[in-house]
Parts: structure tokens; sequence; C-alpha cells
């Protein structure tokens, strides 16, 4: 139940973001092309926006975090020593039955999404298996069967041998997967082995791995000498150009250098709206630290996390913190970070990486997640690297990643903090989260549904509109362009003069636009000078008006949205 | 000799972009990857600033432009409507020698380049071929060959074809092209129809058409199903989405899409820095606006350019301008704002193409030329496409392109003008325009040689640079933090401390920054309370300084760089 909601509040969404041109499919007029999506007039704004304040928080307002911007095709080698080349791969099956291809390890997930697949799964409550039900279903009661597994599915000879099984305890399916398993399959034999295919409940060929880098060939002739691939990730050239920011921009370790980019996956899957896309966008920080030895040998005591006294310690970074205060000081930083653009903290969830699921060469790594609608999904990840990714290139290179700190006099390879965000899925929670459905008087005062996007002002597409109360009278119309250009050098402005004022108002209310100014015969003097010169100043979430002096409109606005 | 100057002064510009952090070869540690340039922390901020001044005075400042972020790959179909699939290609020959790829329409520029190619250009002085220069040459007077071109010249037969041919009037070499071709080849039958290798002089193979597009596959399996292309410019996403942004985006014909993003060509031969290269950022305006039969109907006249009384008239659009009008409009548009961002008008050539070289859907193409130290080449095309692409993408998707007049009542497929900037091109040029050499008293009064770029502080990347005195004065130090504190959230501050101040100015100077604020004892009122809460704001240009109230920063700052 509650999921069906979620399903149906998700179908809202996307409906919302093609109707008021917040996103809409790539290519949508050639039928798509799955796992890419572009912004519309409202979205460009509102990722130019989150884009804009990261940088400005972590580059512009900080004296130890500097910008890079590389390009997406890079040296192939630089694939080869992050091991990417070797390493980044999903296992991938394809259906001997429908022949469509399928990320392995997500069967069971896709499998639960099918109608026919939540259906299977209600035949095991409580890890019960029920032959009546089971019967009944299969019989045609409502449900229609998948039509790959009706043809592959003998049920008599399955039902047989459930029963068969019912005599020996413990040998029943316990579980939605083992009793499709049991549905699947003709093979007794393979029986609770074969992985259906969650399209058709097909056999699925065993995993072969399949890199996700997109590959391409620079230069004109294609040739394996030449082959080259989209950066699955920016991390890597901030590692690459390491030497040379470190030589050109006079700053020293603990230093951070950020970028923002595009990055490419070639997934089977994907999945979720723009959350898990094939081409997207990210904010990567790498923060270089020196090694714990070099803190102990230059401050006596390395600070570690169990010594500081709780988060208030947390906000000044200090040089003789070790790896795990300054991974906790980006987890915090990020966070609240997240809760300046809008994010309550409690739609988000921190999940610190047990020690099992650790990539090799990382120490630690905390995910920042957001409850979307479809799940509680990360938003980023901040990872402690150690000093695995400089190293690596040195290795592969020949040239030297150390850096030399004269205050230690001390040479080491860097070790390196990693807050590694996705834009297209923070937008989309920003998206999730401003998505909400009230009631609002219309021009009558009948109270009538309205969808408001409650975005905060600073990442709000268009921050304030501005309207003459009605477009035919000339002085009105005159005021209300003086308004616009007085308020348009600083904010992004949206000038509408089409229509009754409320349906103008709902139309920036489903835009997320906080602020509304209204230019009307109080604004010309006409009601007596004391109101002249004032407009009406609308607040989006409250509705609620005030009168306000033109003068003092940007004064008022522009803090709340910087 | 000019020439030399000019190659010259772009290597010291070159050196002075990768020593300064403003733009380094990509993937440096791995030999680099020809045609891919990256970023450095100052280039990045100049990059964001043009891309952002660009977007602000087109979407933000306008009411008839809205944005849009498309991806960079989209469904191929894409490609093969807009023509790039069979068009979009350059004739390129293998060296028959060398082996080397070379593209066959940029042979006699290349040779040109060549130091052995500028000797034979030489050698024929307002179109005279003299026979003894070319023997003093050939025979070795300080003048390499080319090691292929030695090995393939028989220059004993080549000299005595020429002297049989100084005996027929018309028939000697011409032009240093004709020249080479007697000394590139062995063979009589070919001479002056083969083209020689760039390279090496050798033979080249007959031109072959090669796609510029790069190409990759979506989905795991590679197959001809599913190849894809990274898009070769951002302009065709506009088309394809016109109709989305048109329902979502309340604009009515005349109005513009704006996008910026990367685009990717596969260059043969990438050159002259980041002027050409293969990974590349492009800012596309689409503006469409009415046919001119549907202004005619709708006003009874259309305005033409010949009916309009100078520029004067072209900064207030009509709705009743024809194409040739709005296309004027746009060329004046752009070029004010290239003196908007410090380029000077003299800086820029206008081209209007000349009806044999329009692509053959354009009416009228108009490039904005930069005087660059190797050339004067495009930095920005305005054409007037009529209504050629969205009728190509209506007739490969069925979907209708349609737009209905209201007030014309009318329906159409409206026509478009292009306006289309290379963003890294642009960022060249300003590098090129604001390099300066000239000289500065160091902290002894002594003049010295600086490197200053000249900037304008719309553009530079840091805005302002905030130093203390002396570092070791704390009162000092805490005084000038408070001064970077007090700008930082409405401008990029650079805080340096360290060194004697009349080098950290040198710094800046090259660095761009246009303004440099100084805390002294004065500031501090050791000098009486009329100067305290004074600084030094200094110029870089000028290198004048004044004392400003700390208060009067921001007022006096904000309006020279927005």
């Amino acid at each position: 139940m509650a999921e069906r909601k979620a399903t149906e509040l998700m179908e809202r969404i996307v409906s919302l973001c093609k109707r008021r041109g917040l996103i809409y499919p790539s290519s949508e007029i050639y039928g798509g092309i799955n796992g890419f999506w572009d912004y519309g007039p409202l979205g460009a704004e509102l990722k130019r926006n989150v884009k804009e304040l990261w940088w400005r928080s972590l580059v512009h307002h900080r004296d130890d975090v500097t910008g890079l911007e590389a390009t997406i095709i890079m040296h192939p080698t630089v694939w080869k020593a992050s091991g990417h080349v070797d390493t980044f791969t999903d296992p991938m099956s394809t259906c001997r039955h429908c022949k469509k291809l399928v990320r392995t390890d997500q069967v069971w997930e896709l499998l639960a999404e099918q109608p026919w697949g939540q259906a299977i799964a209600k035949l095991c409550p409580g890890g019960q298996y029920q032959r009546q039900p089971l019967w009944q279903w299969a019989r045609g009661k409502g449900i229609r069967l998948a039509p790959g597994l009706a043809l592959i599915c003998n049920l008599d000879a399955v039902l047989a041998r459930l029963d068969a099984k019912a005599a020996q305890p413990g040998t029943l399916p316990q579980t939605p997967e083992q009793l499709f398993c049991e549905l699947a399959t003709l093979d007794p034999a393979t029986t609770g082995q074969v992985t259906p295919c969650p399209h058709c409940g097909g056999e699925l060929t065993p995993p072969r791995r399949f890199n996700l880098m997109f590959k391409t060939n620079v230069g004109p002739v294609e040739s394996d000498d030449n082959v080259a691939y989209l950066r699955p990730e920016t991390a890597q050239a901030i590692f690459v150009q390491f030497k040379n920011v470190l030589e050109t921009s006079r700053q020293r370790v603990p230093f951070g250098i950020a970028q923002i980019g595009k990055a490419f996956r070639n997934e089977v899957t994907p999945r979720n709206f723009t959350f898990r896309s094939r081409e997207f966008e990210q904010m990567e920080l790498e923060f270089f630290i020196r090694p714990d030895e070099v803190v102990a040998q230059l401050a006596g005591a390395v600070a570690r996390l169990a010594d500081l006294n709780g988060a208030a310690n947390l906000t000044q970074p200090q040089p003789n913190w070790g790896w795990e205060v300054w991974h906790k000081y980006w987890v915090e930083e990020r966070i609240r970070w997240y809760e300046s653009i809008g994010l309550p903290r409690t739609s988000l969830e921190e999940y610190w990486q047990k020690p099992e699921e650790l990539a090799h060469y990382a120490k630690a790594t905390v995910d920042i997640l957001y409850k979307f609608p479809f799940g509680t999904q990360e938003l980023e990840g901040i990872a402690a690297r150690g000093d695995f990714d400089l190293t690596q290139h040195q290795k592969t290179s020949g040239k030297s990643m150390e850096y030399f700190d004269e205050e230690a006099k001390a040479k080491y390879v860097p070790h390196v903090i990693e807050p590694s965000a996705g834009v297209d899925r923070l937008i989309l929670a920003l998206i999730c989260n401003a998505y909400t459905e009230d009631l609002a008087p219309d021009d009558k005062g009948k109270l009538e549904p309205r969808i408001v996007m409650r975005f905060h002002p600073r990442v709000a597409p268009i921050k304030v509109g501005v309207f003459p109360l009605l477009k035919n009278r000339p002085e009105l119309v005159r005021k209300a362009l003086a308004v616009r250009d007085l308020l348009r050098p600083h904010l992004t402005v949206f000038y509408d003069d089409a229509g009754a004022i409320g349906r103008r108002y709902r139309r920036q209310d489903e835009a997320g636009t906080p602020f509304g100014v209204t230019i009307d015969f109080d604004t010309l003097g006409e009601q007596g000078p004391e109101l002249q010169d004032t407009v009406t100043l609308r607040d989006r979430d409250t509705m609620k008006q005030e009168r306000v002096k033109i003068d003092e409109l940007l004064p008022r606005l522009l803090p709340l949205i910087r």
C-alpha cells in the first residue's frame, strides 16, 4: 500500500517535471534514449543554482580549496592506473528466452517491481509456502502470468514437486526467490539454482563481467591503439593534475581541489527517473591531508575522533587532525550544506559502510542518503581513500606525486578525503522534497487543490515573479516593468501579465518561485500618497501578502537567496 | 619577422597559462592527449565567469530567452536528421611515406607552418621562381630539408625540369604550392597534381571523407544497433526539444532557447593551443522568429535592413522585423557583449560570408573574428538558418514542429537565427588580449619587467587580493581576515600574506586580479583616527593606490565587476 502510494507520488512528480519544464526525456521526439534526461528552462536554472552554491561554499568561501575543470576524455592510461579498466564492471546475464540483458545482481530487486513478481511475493507470507493461494493465482484469478513464465512453467509438475517437498520439513520454498525458482524452471536438477529473468521469467545465462565505461576512439581511424573512455567519474582528473595545481596555486597540504562535471556510466538498467542515468553530473572534492605519522611527528600527537568532545570541535579545521577526524569533519560539513539548501536533517540518513562493504583501499566511507519515495538512496559518498590514487598514478606514470611539507620537513604522498556528490540525484531529491499538494483559495475565495514546489529560495529556479495587476493599464505595466528592471540585475525574475492574478500566483507556486511582487493601483498612489511606490510581496508558502516599499525589495530579498 | 614575433608571443602566453594555472595539457603525466586541455584554478574561474555573463545577458536579463541543458549523448537519429551522419566530414589523406594522417584541405596551411615550408615560400617572392636561391637553399645553406622530402626529392631532375620550363613562359611555378609539387615528386607525369605531406614531403593518398563525430555504444554489447555519437554541437538538442520548451515555458515566437555545454569533434589535426581542440564548450542560442510572409500578413510590411536608419534602430526588437534585421540585430548584440567583457572593438572583425561560402540552408552567416597572434580567427558564427533544422526533425521524427501564432492566426515552422560561440576560443582571446608586458617598480623603486593580465574586472578569475602588510603582526592579520570575510560573500577574494607586499602585488598582476586591498598600520589607527578603518586600494593597471574606507569597498567594487 505504502509502495503503491510511493509509485503514484513519483508518477505525479515525473509528470510535473515534464509539464513545468524541469526535466524532459532526452531526444523525446525520437522515442527517447534510455538513461538520458534533459533539463528544461526551470530545471536548467535549478541545476545551475545547486552547482553554484556547491562551488561557492567549497571554493570561493574557503582559502584551502581550489577549482579545476578537466576534460571528459583523458589519456586511457588514467583508467588503467585507477583500476577502472580492470575492475569497473557489473555482472550481466542474457535471458535465454526473451534475449534481454539483465544486471545479474539486480534480478530480485527488478522482480519485486513487476506486478507478477509482487504477486509471487505475496504467496510466501511470513516465509510460509501456501499451496491453495498459489493454485488460485496460477489458475488465473485476476493475475496474469508473465508471458515467458507461462511458456516455460509447467505448473502441475511444479505443484507435484512442491507437494513432495511438503512431506520433507525444511525443503519447501521459504522466500519469494525460492518459490520463483520452483515456478520458473522445468528441470528439477537445477531447481533453486537458476536465476529467473525479471522480465519474462526465462532462464538467465551465467553472469559475465562487463565494463561500465563508454568507449570511443580518438583520431580518425578506429584501432586498439587509440581507444579512449568517457570518464566514469570526475575524481581521477584531480589526482592526475595534483602536481600541476600544487605548483601553480600556492596551496599547502591540507588543501582540496574541487571539480564539477559530466561523467558517464553505461548502466545495464538505468532506473528511478534521473536517479540512475547513463550521463550524469558530479561534484567532487579531493581534500589532501597529512598522513597520520607526519602529524604525529609534527604535533607530537594526532587528534583522534575519540579525543574530541562532540561536534562543536569539528567546525574549525586543525593541522594536527588525524584522517578520521578530517573524515568526520567533511561528513558534517556536507550534511550542513544539504541543510543549507533546504533538505531537512530528518530527510537525510548517514550510513557508515561496514568493514566488509569497503573498497579495498578505503579506510572508511560514509554515504549520505536521502529518503526518496522509491527508497532511501545515496546522494553522496565521503570516502577516506588513503594515498591509494596518488600512489597508483605515481607508479603508473613514473612521475612523483610527493609533496614536501616545509613545516614538517617531510616528503610524502598526501592522503585524501573524498566527498563525492551526484548533481542529478540531488536535483531529484530537491524536487521530491519540494513537491507539496495543499489547498489554496481561487480568485473567488474557494479552496482548490494546488501544487507547490517548496524550493529553498537559494535553489529556486526563479526568485521572484513580477505582476502588473492588469495588463491593459499602461501605467501599471510601465511601473511593473520598472520593478522588473530594478530586480533583474540581482536575481532571476519572471514577468507575467497574462490572466487573473490568482492564476499567475498558482503558476509560480508550481514553478517554486518563493516571492511574488504585484503592482496595483495603490502602487501608483491612487489610494493616497502613503501607499505610493509600495507593492504587495507574496510569500509562496504562507500565501501571506504584505505591503513593501519598492526601494526595500532588494535589501529584503537578497539576504534570503544568498 | 612579424610571424616569428607572433609565435614567440604565443609561446610566452602558453607558458604563462601553465605557470599560473590557467590551462594545462590534459593527462600531462601520461604524456598528454592531443587536442584536450584542462583548466586550472584560475582558468576554471575565468571560464565560469564568461559562461555566467553570457547566460545572464541572454537568459536572465531578457524575457524572450529561456535556458536548456540537454545531454551530450542523444538518440542517433538526431544526427541523421541534422545531416551530421552523412555530411559532417573532413577530407583526409595518409602519407605513403611517413604514414601520418593529414587533413587534405589543410595541407598548404600546415606546410606554411613548417620551417622548410616557409623556406620554400620565400623562393617564390612575388610569384617569381628564382633558380639561384632555390639552388642555394637546396644545397644546404643553413636550411635542413625535411627528412622525407630529402628521400624522394631528386633535385637535379627537378632543376632540369624547371630550367626547361623557364624556356616556356607561363609554365614556371608561380606559387609555393606549385614549387613544392615540383620538389616533392619524382614523376613528371603527376607534377603539380600530387599533394605533398606537410610533415615529410611524401606523397599523400587521394582524400577520403571521414566523419568528425566521436562514436560510442550505449548498452553493454557493442553492436550496430546501439551506436551513438558525442554531440558535435549543442544546437541540435535545442531543435529536438523545441516543442517541449514551447509548451512548458509560456514563450511566444519570437523567442530564443540558450544552451551552454560540451561538444566533441574528432579533429585530425587539433592546433593553435586551445583554439581547435577535440573537446570544447559551446554557448549557443537558437532564436526563433516569424517567417517574413507571416510578418507581412500581420504588419502589412516587413521591416528590412535597408528601411532602417542605422544601428540605433536595432536595439529594441520589433515583431515586424524580417529575418535580415533580426540577423543584423544579433550580430550587433553579440559584438556589444564581447566589448562588455573587455575585447576592444578594434580587436574584432565582422566577416559576412560570401554566397558561395554559405551552407546550403543558410541565408546569411556572419563570423565574428578575433585578431589572435596566430591569425584572425572565428569566435562566433551568427547564421540565419531559415526553417531548415526544425523541418528536418519534423520530417524525420514525424512530430509536428509547427507553432500556432495567435496574433497572426497562422501555423508555421519558425525560422531561426543562431548565434553560436566557442567558449574555449573566447577564453583564449581574453587571455591573448589581457597579456601585457610592462615595467613596474620593485620594493626598492627600481623598474622591473612585469607581466600583467589586464582582464576586464567582470571576467577576472579573482576580483580582489587582500593583504595584511606584515604576516607576523596579529592585529594586522586579524583585520585583514575581517576584510576578507566582509568581501568574500560578494566577490572572489585571494588572501595572501606571504612575502614582500610588492611581490604579492606582482603575483596578482600575473593572475589578472584587478584590485588589491592592503591592511596596514594606518588601518589600525596608529597614525591617528582619521585613517582608522581605511585601506589602500590598488588598481592593477595604473598601479595607483588610494585610501578607501573599509565600508566603502563593496559599494565601490561591486558595480565594476557586474
